[in-house]
């Protein structure tokens, strides 16, 4: 007999009920975008309204090899231990020449596999407009409405969406590395804008001083705004040392923000991104509807011939569909 | 005495004329899109029209390390050897971890600094929507309107787009190298897919044979479609050696796709994709305007408490702005 296909709505319940082959299924359904992903969140807005079920998110990135699937690792057990849930949202990388990292790091994940209080999920890009973006707020909604109310949102990849999703959290933990002035590439890469922590990841390696001064050099000539300075923490994550005291400054993040009314802050504004990314990706479908008729296929052949320029081409095609408003 | 700004058309002149400053000037303003980027195509068809000076362009890609800036310097001799004024545009990675490679690959150029037909030129991602892929045809426009009758787009990053925009070019070369399963690495990033030249680059290394055998698998089990077979060239581009076999290939697939007339069809579906972006941008121009209003930031403060989701706030600043068609 065949099984009848469970609804969003149906799905979310059993989610939050705490249903873990149903949160799965939720998050694809996130991850694909479209209709079932819009009934998704409409219904988790019911779920969350007054009752306040949000996660915190703490993004992790850095450079590739900079340990942080380690120390994303080493935090779910420090969060374990103060008897927490804890989920983990692992972005993986667009690029399609990946080697065999991400396998190995979720290999090591699976420390957690039994654990009912710790739900870890890989997200992939999917290329499409604002895919990635759009797909990891609604994810941690999800988490959170399920109860996983620490949600580590990791970047495996080191593409720019990557980074910017793990910059798109409520506190950003930057894991670097003693050696070859990684502060100074954090820094061009616009790294210390996003950090809320610094992690000198690997300080049992010679070096470790040096980077963490580096760093604290590089915030000075950046100027932090606001009252939080952000700490340099050093770690071994592969021992677990040092990862009690990141924990504790993820928390005092928090506490301060909680205290100054900068998190709510800054939730409204990363909703204001989240609005504009799908207006963005809403009208982009309009110009699937634009580009597909007779006249585009005449366009394009003028345009390969070099009778006309594309930017001419994509206007006449636009003032068909719909007048400026 | 101030000098007063060249226009984008003024600028195009003298490009086409042969002055480099001019044409690096042209191609900034390609690069950072918006009007003077739409000048610039404009005033690019007007030169082209009748006059049939387009390139031909060819794609080189590949995992990173395999060499390819090394080919592409390699082909640069062959294509100066038979008497042909010859383009790179390197497209560079969007990642913002990249390391020292592009420094060593544009010094590396420098061999051909002082040679007149011969013109290097690197194209950074902007992060914007459509950037690169909008950015890079025109830039092959103007490089051919400007007597550049050969492109060579070389991949620097390892990104999706990196791979798209080698991939847009009238003949692709995908390098790999022995050992290490590169070619099933090859075929799951969907490389066999765009691949017309495939070369097995330090080919002096052991594995060169069984690497050629796995492509050729590879490309058996794949079923290439039409009568172009791609063939799979093994080089040592640090030496040279097999370099001029790889650009015996490329002319002949080039014949080929003139004969046959994949050539025009190609160039045409490229022009629709480039429409479509294009398409695509103007739209999200207007996103813009459609998220700055206070409705916009009622709305992002309901979706920060969880009382609406984005969705439906997307929508609701779409209608207000402009109903649906």
């Amino acid at each position: 007999m065949a099984r009848a296909a469970a609804s969003p709505e149906d799905l979310l319940s059993g989610a939050v009920g705490g249903d873990r082959a149903s949160l799965a299924r939720v998050l694809s359904l996130v991850e694909r975008g479209g209709g079932p992903a819009r009934a998704v969140a409409r219904a988790v807005a019911g779920a969350l309204d007054g009752r306040g079920e949000r996660a915190y998110t703490v993004g992790i990135t850095g450079s590739p090899g900079a340990g942080k699937s380690t120390l994303t690792s080493a935090l779910i057990d420090v969060v374990r231990a103060r008897g927490e849930r804890v989920a983990v949202l692992a972005v993986d990388p667009s690029s399609p020449f990946t080697g065999g990292a991400i396998l190995g790091d979720r290999v090591r994940m699976g420390d957690h596999a039994l654990d009912d209080a710790v739900f870890v999920r890989s997200m992939a890009t999917r290329g499409h407009l604002g895919g990635l973006a759009v797909a990891a707020p609604e994810a941690v909604r999800v988490l959170g409405s399920a109860g996983f109310h620490w949600v580590l949102v990791e970047t495996v990849g080191v593409g720019q969406v990557e980074v910017e999703v793990a910059g798109q959290t409520d506190t950003t933990v930057v894991v670097v590395n003693p050696g070859w002035g990684d502060a100074v590439q954090a820094a061009k890469a616009g790294l210390t804008e996003i950090a809320d922590v610094f992690v000198v990841n690997k300080a049992d390696r010679p070096g470790a001083a040096e980077a963490e001064a580096d760093l604290r050099r590089v915030l000075e000539l950046s100027g932090a705004a606001g009252s939080w300075r952000p700490p340099i923490l050093r770690t071994t994550a592969t021992r677990g040392e040092g990862v009690a005291g990141v924990w504790e400054a993820v928390r005092r993040h928090r506490d301060e923000q909680a205290a100054s009314g900068g998190l709510d802050e800054r939730r409204r504004r990363r909703a204001a991104d989240e609005i504009t990314r799908l207006v963005g990706a809403r009208l982009l479908e309009r110009s699937g509807a634009i580009t597909a008729g007779d006249r585009a296929a005449e366009l394009a052949a003028a345009v390969a011939r070099g009778d006309t320029d594309p930017w001419t081409a994509a206007d006449e095609l636009l003032a068909a569909a719909a007048p400026d408003p």
